[in-house]
């Protein structure tokens, strides 16, 4: 947890006075606004949009100005976690299963940041099961159609009741095991009637901060 | 409004014994499914699954069995309607507000019959402004992207409120006068995050019926 903490901590120090900073959601993420909200009471002047309700508690709690996309559709710094990076900065999100939002504000950045601890970091993304968000409507086709992919879809249960995203969709976890081609795969998902989006961030990201165990943080650009 | 009926009851010849029909959504439809409920009353046996409530509350009163996707992933054939049919039988879908449901339906079926008349066949799609289907959250910022894709963008409002999708969406209508290449918008769009669908079908229709207003009727196939 330390390594994540300090390469969380470390991926603030591009916030700059006047900025409007994304939040991300999961542990990573808690560092980072953590810091945020101690340098906004230290006088830094940034507003932020967050990717759930946890994240946009914590902000507040902290006192972190807070708007919304009403009022601006462009970000400049979005800092969140990620599940797996590979080597081309190809990353699955969504375990804690914000995927949709956190990819909505990333995709409204000028720049994404993402942190991780080190055993995050994969040459080939797949062990970990894509998380798919997908329609409820005729939710059976559409997992047949996953199926058909290739993959062991599983549908997103917590305390026997089927999970459901702040966006009222369901999630399902696509295990691939290996996952050769991220850009293509993330465009055939997309492109199934029925899929609202999928974990693959392909192309989104230009700065990975990856915290080890020992203690080091690691600072990685494209 | 005979054209579009005649060409409608067409469509229904296809239909066979012990089949699963995909019911559209809208006036077309509504022929279609009144045919249909003559024909079962006379002893025709399907069970069909339906693209809205409006069309499954009209099944329910003409006696056709309903069947949900939690017993069956796979449908013989569905009749629908579109808003615009191109020379290559691309479609835009989705002026009534069910396109999602229309695709997932349409997707999962063997066969996809198109009924429109005359005046919706076009050489060209864009005229009709394309319907695409976004998740609220952060819906500003996705209506700024699909305008940097070339197209002016409204947001579906009805009776002076946002109008809400069955899956909880909004819609925004995008006028974009010409659309060169389908395929490729079709594919862009969907890949914009909070972009859940949109209106055009590509590849999925082999069988396009045209009703004329002089009471002719012509069956396409590709």
């Amino acid at each position: 947890m330390e390594a994540k903490r300090i390469a969380a901590e470390r991926a603030v120090d591009d916030v700059r006075d006047g900025m409007i900073v994304g939040l991300g959601t999961g542990s990573t993420a808690y560092y980072a606004i953590q810091r945020l909200g101690r340098l906004v009471q230290q006088g830094l002047s940034i507003q932020a949009i967050a990717t759930s309700l946890q994240s946009e508690q914590l902000a507040t709690q902290l006192g972190i100005p807070l708007v919304s996309f009403s009022e601006m559709t462009e970000l400049d710094l979005t800092i969140d976690g990620a599940d797996e990076v590979d080597s081309a900065f190809n990353l699955i999100k969504g375990g804690g299963g914000a995927l949709l939002r956190e990819k909505i504000v990333a995709a409204a950045s000028k720049q994404l940041t993402i942190v991780v601890d080190e055993h995050k970091v994969v040459r080939q993304l797949g062990k970990f099961a894509l998380p798919v968000e997908i329609v409820k409507f005729g939710y059976e086709a559409t997992i047949r159609k996953l199926f058909q992919l290739g993959c062991e879809p599983i549908l997103r249960a917590r305390d026997g009741e089927l999970y459901v995203t702040d966006n009222g969709n369901y999630i399902v976890d696509c295990s691939f095991n290996q996952i050769a081609a991220p850009v293509e795969l993330h465009r055939e998902l997309n492109l199934i009637p029925g899929v609202v989006d999928n974990g693959l961030f392909v192309g989104m990201t230009k700065k990975v901060i990856v915290g080890y165990d020992n203690g080091d943080v690691q600072v990685l650009e494209s």
